[in-house]
Parts: structure tokens; sequence; C-alpha cells
């Protein structure tokens, strides 16, 4: 008992850290974003995190944890269990509603990371449709397989805080997203040359980056889901010194490359490491950590090369943060951890590409029917004046001169 | 001991998070207004949980928990109590230093509800010598009638965490307050259309938000007073559904009305929804948690438009959340609560009738007798050159160039 | 058991919360400087806290506590132990883990003090390199020599938690550096007149405040390396109190002096106060630490007013703040604290001194070093049109207009 009540302490802590990254999220993508679509950009955050958390309340946890299923899809019925909650040998880590409510935080994070790939063209309606669906449904069914028990951990693989299961996940559809979307008008120029568009508010972004790191303690120190000393702070230390080693090798890998001290691939590169670390936190070496950590940040500044040669627009970095360092990250798992070798690798793989097709295909349904109905993308008139002008008739800083751009 | 131990740390930790509110309501005070009064918000908040921590250590905590006394008004003396505190039998929840901090914390919240509602013409002095009275004493004294086991708590009066100690103390002060002040400059026409007062920093109000709701996990999980795993946990649930529900409440029901999709009513809706559910937090099912939300979503719209229909003047909407929304959840224990039924809910009114009776008595002597004396409004040169130029000689954005208006 | 699980919970809130100050700092420092070097404060932040952690772990934590050792310099060797960290009976207060990683928060925080100092001025790459110095070498050597058990602690020198060791060890590097590198342009008119040179983002500095106010709760409760109820909770109590009274008596004796109501100085006050509760935070009464904060708010304002009229330019007020208040606090341990008398205040003026050799003729060799070789100041044109531009390339806000100066 005493033990327990010690172990849901942690446990709720760690969901307020978790719950506190979606400040983090909404500062780093309305920074690295112009002024025009703020409003646009906090609205969705708010949506995602209250629509979110009642989603999760009324099928998410039930569709992720399902109980015996059949390792693809499995309900346990509408709402929570009031009967669960009463008992306390539910876990010796947590009870059922902390349980409920540290997942419920993670579910609201994979929408997030769409949010702001998406950012300045796209509808809020249609925006607003695809998270509740991919809250509602594809999150937890494809958490369902790992850790909800499902086929993939039948398999062997693994994914310790979801460098997949959330990152990843997130990532594929953010991938999907920006490919019907098309680029921002201004991002390439007629010869298909990538252009800069500045963010306005790099305080912000830094000050997202500086919380999303906090929120990680949560985020990779919860889901020991327990408060196990040894374990827990092992898997703060690998957390920190990855995102640590991520941000450095970042930025002195895009120091050799242009001669620059570029803050914001800075910053990627500590979310990088974090994304990174996140599958094995719980089984590295602080070496291990740092290394998987560097690759991660070296793996950014590649990434967002490239993803720009594919004339893909996402103005945060999403795809290169989320599903590139998802993807490293889960594999790490496959090269450092405590099962290391071909087989667990090639498992890995398999959880990898499992992910890959479920968020294609279903984001891809998901965005191309809301493309063919509704439309996703605003007007060029919108998108030139503002999102937060057309759709919610706003001014995020009333009172300051704007450049004319 | 160890139990001691593991409860004083969860006791600590909302202390901490209850403490964070302040950045919260700086925050959203700050952006909900105009950029030329935002040194004086920010020194106002400063000066609030400054002095009013000192306060809380020289007469307020003695005031509010006098032990043995008739039941309205006792004093325990002034200071803290080091005898008490070397006394580990105390409690079983938490240590006497823990007990003073945590409720020291709440004691700033009330006068900083009314700082919103003043903003932007209230002469600063006047303000601080209303904080030092209000805080020092009416919370106090106020407090003692319920949670110091006065004559409130004798009747069967429920009010959890404080939807009427602390919300509505505040919310009934910054009724008298907006009332005796009069409307800012320009906001209603000379047909008393009322007129819209672009805040300048939505970012900022967004992020107040999100930080208050943290701060939740504080107020409404360290008034368990203990680390109780399935009360605490319970309550982190309801509280963080109820803001979900009021947010999406307050987003749906304002876009039925006025067809748009506004940021800050979405915002309030989610503030709403926590004051609501402060009550009775520790008695209600997710379900009830998300009901009461989503009426205190409802309220919020409903409230925001009575108000401007009463032409007062609020500039952050400090009305509708705290004193609308702080009543609602306290009849709402009558209504949902373990011993819901016409008895609880006739008891719950006359608790909310009883805190009218003292916090708008006592508000309207100390702002009258302010009026009367040295004044409480700033001249009208001031209003419209700004607070900050005028009372701090500052501005809080130097480098940045301001529209004209 | 048990207890470690509560306590090490305890200590990994604590380091998330110390982690948490580099965001209060990197407001703190970006809000009271100009707009135009925003993008180069921020990135000396982010390559603090990452260098930080990976050099603490390559050589720090092993120099800082070498276990045996002639009480001066002693090195345990690189890296971490991997089997120190199996070892659970390593503390009953925490583990290895979380004793590497709480003390690795702190190592950065000594070279944020200078970064502050030099804002706007120095060169980054030489502010790069005196960090790694500072931070890999400088730092733990000095926090050997009272922490890692050397021979200011055989002495009977007491610092709780970092007025001297983690404060002054800032301070003095930050008075060399600003007494080398000179004034900013514009700083001091022709007749060596102090003029005002506004920050840009007061909001921003008052939440960075207000986030240094929060992580002290960790800094401070972190200190007594365990759980336990009545220490932590008193250490908590004084922080408050102290940093309210510091708060509120340089707010009063600013405006006895100036007739203003400033709040700069009212923040300065409040972090005073922190800084000056540090040293002896676990041995003071409540009344003890409303005294040293006062008296640090107090302190504020004079050496403020004394470092303007010796012609040194610290656009944060970080010697003040981190040097006047350390030593303070310091010596306050000999006024106020147990063992408070002539002896006790003798023995912590020794440790000052010390402190005040190591640190000023190392960062001496430092900074002169690289002024001879590499420059440590930019060009008068680079820091006319911001170091931003210049190191960076970026704007820190590209959407908004700003005033020319």
């Amino acid at each position: 008992m005493e033990l327990l009540t010690t172990n849901n302490v942690w446990m709720m802590i760690c969901t307020a850290l978790v719950f506190f990254m979606h400040t983090g999220f909404a500062f780093l993508e309305v920074g690295l974003t112009r002024q025009k679509n703020t409003i646009n950009i906090l609205f969705k955050n708010i949506f995602i995190i209250t629509v979110g958390l009642l989603l999760y309340c009324l099928v998410g946890f039930n569709l992720m944890y399902p109980g015996d299923f059949n390792g693809f899809l499995g309900f346990a019925g509408f709402g929570l269990d009031a009967e669960a909650a009463l008992d306390l040998t539910y876990s010796e880590g947590y009870t059922y509603w902390t349980d409920f409510l540290f997942q419920g935080m993670f579910a609201a994070t994979a929408a997030t990371i769409v949010s702001g790939a998406v950012a300045e063209r796209m509808k809020l309606g249609a925006f607003m449709i695809f998270t509740v669906i991919y809250v509602a449904l594809i999150y937890p069914i494809a958490g369902s397989w790992h850790w909800g028990g499902g086929f993939l951990s039948e398999l062997g693989f693994y994914d310790f805080a979801g460098s997949t299961l959330v990152h990843s996940v997130g990532g594929w559809a953010a991938l999907v997203a920006v490919s019907l979307l098309g680029a921002r008008k201004g991002k390439f120029d007629k010869n298909g040359k990538s252009l800069v568009i500045l963010g306005h508010n790099i305080p912000l972004a830094t000050a997202g980056v500086l919380i999303l790191w906090l929120g990680w303690f949560g985020f990779n120190g919860g889901s020991v889901l327990s408060a196990d000393p040894a374990l827990t702070s092992l898997v703060l230390v690998t957390t920190c010194l990855a995102a640590a080693a991520g941000g450095i090798a970042s930025f002195i890998f895009s120091n050799i490359l242009y001669k620059n001290f570029d803050l914001t691939m800075f910053l990627n590169g500590v979310l990088g490491g974090l994304v990174g670390i996140t599958a094995g936190a719980d089984q590295m070496s602080p070496t291990d950590a740092i290394l998987i950590g560097a690759i991660a940040g070296v793996l950014i500044v590649l990434a967002v090369a490239l993803i720009d040669k594919l004339k893909l627009d996402d103005p945060v970095g999403a795809i290169a943060v989320h599903l590139a360092c998802g993807i490293w990250g889960t594999l790490a798992v496959g090269i450092f951890g405590e099962l290391a070798g071909w087989e667990q690798f090639s498992t890995q793989l398999i959880g990898v590409a499992s992910y890959a097709l479920i968020c294609i295909v279903s984001s891809y349904l998901i965005f191309f029917t809301l493309k063919k109905t509704s439309g996703i993308r605003v007007s060029e008139k919108e998108e030139l004046e503002g999102l937060d002008l057309h759709e919610h008739e706003m001014n995020a800083y009333a009172d300051f001169r704007m450049n004319e751009h």
C-alpha cells in the first residue's frame, strides 16, 4: 500500500508533465510559423488536448487495452470502468484512474505532431475531423498491437515509451498530410528552390523545446509504470544525455555543412535525441544514450535536407523529428538494447513496417476523403491573409505593427 | 513515517504547482489586455504573490485555521508556530510547514482574480491596499467558516477545493470592483453597444490557460490533503475531464450562437470547467465530471453575454469564469455529489449566500472607502496613454513598433 | 526500499525543477535585453544545458565527488560508474543515476549566470570556450572543496544549496568577464552617466523569475538529498518567504529612493532573496528567512547602483543578484544559522574568499587568454546591428516591425 502510494505519486506527476508537453508543442509550432496563423495553431492545440481526453475516455482507452483479444483489434466497451477503479490491486504501480489519465495524455500527442506539419494552410474543420478519427480509433488500435498485448508484443517487438507507437504514428500521418496538402505558397520558387519562411517568435519556440524536454521526464520516466528507483532514474539519465547529444551533434554537423550557428537546427537536434532514445530509454547505458542521441542529431540535419529536396513543406520539422528519429530509435533497440542482434533488429523492422502500414493507409484514407469532399486546403486568399483573419476573425498580436510580406 | 514522507512529497509538489498558477494568471491577464498596461499587470501579479505569502505567514494562516473557535471568527496569534512544526504527528498527510505553504499559495489566488477584472484602469496604490486587506483578513476569515471548521462545515456545507472559498471569493470582489470602477474608455459606444478591445498577446494567454490547468493538478490534487492513491487519481481524472468538457462545450455553444471559432471562449470554457469541478472533484464519476464541465462551458458563454449586457467591463472574463462557474460548481455538489438531494443543495445555497454576503460587503467597504479617499481610477489621460507609462515609466516591449489606437 | 523509492521520487522531481530553471534563465535574459540579440542569448542557453550535461557526465561529476582525496583536487576517472549504479545501497536518499543528474543540472547554472552578464556584446565562440572550461573543470573542482568533502568542509564551512558554490561561482566569473569586456555602446554617455537600455520583452522576463522561483523548490528542496518531511518542507517555507521578502524589500526601498514602481527591481529583489536564503535554507526560522530575504532585497538596490557607478555594464543584474546576494547568504549562515557566532562567521568568510580566489583567477586566465587570441568582443558594427544578424543570420521576430534605434 505504501509502495502503491509512492508509485502512484510518481505516475501522477509524470502525467502532469506529459500534459505540460502540450504547452511545449503549442509554443514550438507557434514560434516556428508566421504570426498570421497563430490563433489557428493555438486553437488546434487546445482542441486536440480537450477532445483527445474525452475521446480516450469514451473509446480510446478500451480500444488500446482491450484485455484478452485477437491481437489486432479488440474493444472492452464504452467509457471507464468504475469497478476496476475501486480495485486497488489493479496494479502495483498505479491506480486505474492514473492508468487512464497517463495513457490519455499520450493519445493527444500523435495528433499534435500532425498539427505542426500542416500548419499555415490546412482547413480547420478538416483538421478537426482528422483529429477525432485518428485519436479515437487509429492511435489506440495501433497502440493495442504492442502496449495492449497484441501481435507485435507476441513477436518480441519492443518500444519502451513510444518512438514508434506515438512519434512515428504522428509522423506517418504528418508525411501523408503534407504530401496531399502541398507546400505553402512561397515555400518553393518557380525553379523548385526551397526558400526560408521564418518563424515569428523564436523565444517561444525555444521555450517550447525546453518544456518538451521537461515533459519527457514524465513521458519516459512514467513509462516505467512505477517509481522503481533504479529504472526510473536510469531512464531520466539516458533521456537527458540523448537530448544533449542530439542537440550538440545537430549543431556541430549543421555548422560543418552550412558554416552557421543555426538555433532551429540545434533545437530540432534536441528533440530528435529525445525521440530517438524513447524506444529504448530503459535499456541503454549512458554511452549508448549519447550515441543514439548524437546519431539522431545528425539524422535530423540530413532528414530536413531530404524533405526539402522532395518538395515537402513541413514548417516545424515534425517529419524529421518524429518520423525519422522515431524509426531510428526503434531500430536502435535492435542495435544497442538488451537483446540486440539480428533477430531483435528484424523484429523492430517488422514493427516499424506494421505501423507504417496502418498509419499511411488510414491517414491517406482520411485525408483523401476529406480532400474530395470538404477540401483540406484553404483558399489562396485565405492563406495569403492568414488563417487567423479568415477562420477566427482574430489577431494574435493586436497592438503590434507587422511587416508587410 | 514512510507514508508521511510520501504524502508530504505529494503535498509539496502540489504546492509548487499551485505556485506556478501565478505564472498562468500573469500570462492570461497580460495576453488578454493591451500592451500599454502590461507592466502594471505584471507588477500586480508579483506584488500579490509576495505580499500574499508574507501576510498569510503573519496573520492569515492563524485566522483561517484558528483551532477551536466560535465558528465565525478566531485567531491563533501572529506568525507561525515553531513548536507545531516540530511535531511530526501534526497530520498523517503533511507537516506543519507544508500545511502553511500549500494554504498560503491558495490565499494569493483570490486577489489575482480581482487583478484581471480591474485591469487597464485601476490605480495601482488602491489595488495594493485592497490586496493587503483582502488577503490578510477577508479571505482567511471567510475560509475559516468551512475549511477552518467553522459554522458552514457544521451545517454540512461542502466545498472540496474552493469553487466558492477561493474562486467565488475572488469573483464577488471582482464584481464589486468592476461595478464601482466603471468600464474602460471605448468599451461601450454611446449607444451602449459593447465593443471588442482585443488582447495583445494570445500565445501568452493560451499558455496561461494551459499552465493554470497544470496548476489545477495541484490545486485539486493537493486538496485531498494526502497522497491517497484512489482519491488523488480520481480527482485528477475528474479535473481533467471537466476542463476538457468545459472547453469543448464552450467552443460548440459559441460556434452555434455566433458562427465563429472563438479561441478566447474555448479557453474560458476550459477554465470554467476547472472552476466548476473544484467543489466536488473528489465525489464525482467521470460522467458527472463531464456533465459539470460541459454545463460550466455553456454557462461561460451566457455569463459573458450577460455581463456585457449589464455594461460591466471585465477584460479577462474573470467574473464569468470564477464567480458564475464557482457558484455552479458549488451547487453541483448538491446535484451530483455523494449526498446529493434537496437538503445538500439548500446547504450549498446557504454557503454560496454566506460567501456572497461577506465578500460583497467587505469588498464594497474597501473599494468604496478607497474611491472616496485616494480614488480607485486613473485619469483619462493615463488610461489613454497606458498605466505602464504613467505608473511605471516603463514599456513592456521597448523594441517593437506599436499600432496607434 | 520503500523509503528509497519515495526519496528518489522527490529527488527526481527536484532534478526536473532545476532543469526547468534553464527556461527561466532564458526568459529572464532574453526579456531584459534587446531583440536584436535574442537568438544569440537563446543559442547560448541551449548550448550551456546540453554541453553542460555531457561534460558533467564525462569529467565533472568525478571531479566534484572524487571520493577520498587531498581536499583540493581529485578525480575518480572519466565517465559514469555503471557498477555504482547497480548498488541500491549507494545512498538512502537517491540512486547513483539521480545523484549524477541532479548535480549535473546544477553544473550548467554557473555558466548561465555569466551568459546574462556578457549579453549583447560577447563573441559566441569565445563564450562557448569559456563555458566548456568553466563547467568541465572550474565549477566541479571548486565544488569538491565543500560538497565533495574537501578542505572547506573540513574547516566547517557551510553552504547548503549553493549561495557560494553555484551563485557566487557564476557571479565572480560574470564580474571578471564584464570588466574585461567593457560596457555596451550607449550604456554610458561621454560624461560617464549611466543610461537605461530597455529590455524588449518584460512578460518573458517576469515569467522567467516566476519559473526560477519554481525551480528553486527543487534547487533548495532537493539539496536536502532526501525527502525528509520536516527538513524539505522547512526548506520550501524559508525559500518562499525569503523570495517574497526580497521582492517586497527591493520594491519598497527602490520606491523610497527613486519614487517609482520599478518592476525590474521588484523581480531582482525576488531573485536576490532566493540566492540569499540558499546557503542556509535548512537552518533558518521563518523570521530569519524573512530578514535574510529583506536584507538581500535592499542589497540588490545598492549593488545595482554601485555596479553602475563602477561603469560596469551587467544587462540583467547578474552580479548584484548572484554575487552580492550569494556572498550575503553565505555570511548570513554565520549570523543566523545553527552555529552562528564569530567562529562560524569567519569560517564563512574564508569560504567566500577561497571561492573568490579560484573563480577570479581562473576566469581571468580564461577570458584574458581569449581576449589576446580570438578576441572576446564583437565588432562595433556587429554590436550595432545585433548578434542575431551577424552570428546567426536569423531574426527572433521576423514578422514584427522594430523601432529603429
